[in-house]
């Protein structure tokens, strides 16, 4: 591991560098061809509001984190940026770069005008997000819908 | 009340109509202008992805709800609704309008191509949000910026 690992934004080069293949540490990820990827990319840049930030080491991708900003009408109109699919390489564990992603994304949420950030986590990483800043509040509830 | 009120989309005319007014009843909204209203209002639909409904009574909006569509890379670059700011004007309550509300926004998802929608909720809520067929799931987490 370098000595220094930076936290940069998600390029559509990012496809070569195993970027979902950190995802697929978190949840299912599925067939996404170079196509969708590089697709998904433009339509979330197109439509504004989005931030994925990584941490790559020697050429790969090795931690990730995204946020979606959304419009409001409370709070004059103000933004909430939902953070979420945070992920760290299993062999990357332990040396805060998760909490180097959650700072960068508290950052853009920032700059971006957002009164709050919010995310949803299991039970077992709260006291990791407590390390950020973030405190427990609400019930996340969920329904997967059949296609 | 009307013998049946129906779920349709937020318009830029509610305004007039006491939409901000019956956000009132969940949170702060705020100095919001007919301006900044009508600005966030177009700016949503020129983003896209934000779904607002409305169920209105004798010419005032009464409860409404909102749901912004997220794209992901996981799950083959799938989608997921979150839905926000659900509220029921105290004198309407207990009629099922909040389902009806709910159960508009899932169709909405559904017809977008999200694989869940996700919402977080206090505790009292919860059992309101089993009978929309969603499911406890994790814990929601904030911070709060200062500006």
């Amino acid at each position: 591991m370098s000595e220094e690992l930076h936290v940069r934004t998600l390029q559509a080069g990012d496809f070569d560098k195993g970027f979902l293949s950190v995802l697929g540490h978190l949840t299912t990820v599925g067939d996404v061809t170079r196509e969708m990827f590089e697709e998904q990319v433009r339509r979330r840049d197109a439509v504004g509001g989005y931030h994925t930030v990584v941490i790559e080491d020697g050429g790969r991708i090795i931690a990730t984190a995204s946020m979606v900003v959304e419009l409001k009408f409370i709070h004059g109109c103000s933004k909430v940026g939902h953070i979420e699919d945070v992920v760290v390489d299993p062999g990357y564990r332990g040396k805060r770069l998760g909490l180097k992603l959650i700072e960068a994304l508290i950052a853009a949420a920032r700059a971006d005008g957002c009164y709050k950030v919010i995310l949803d986590c299991a039970e077992g990483n709260v006291s990791f997000y407590e390390k950020a800043g973030l405190v427990r509040k609400e019930v996340q509830m969920v329904r997967y819908l059949d296609r």
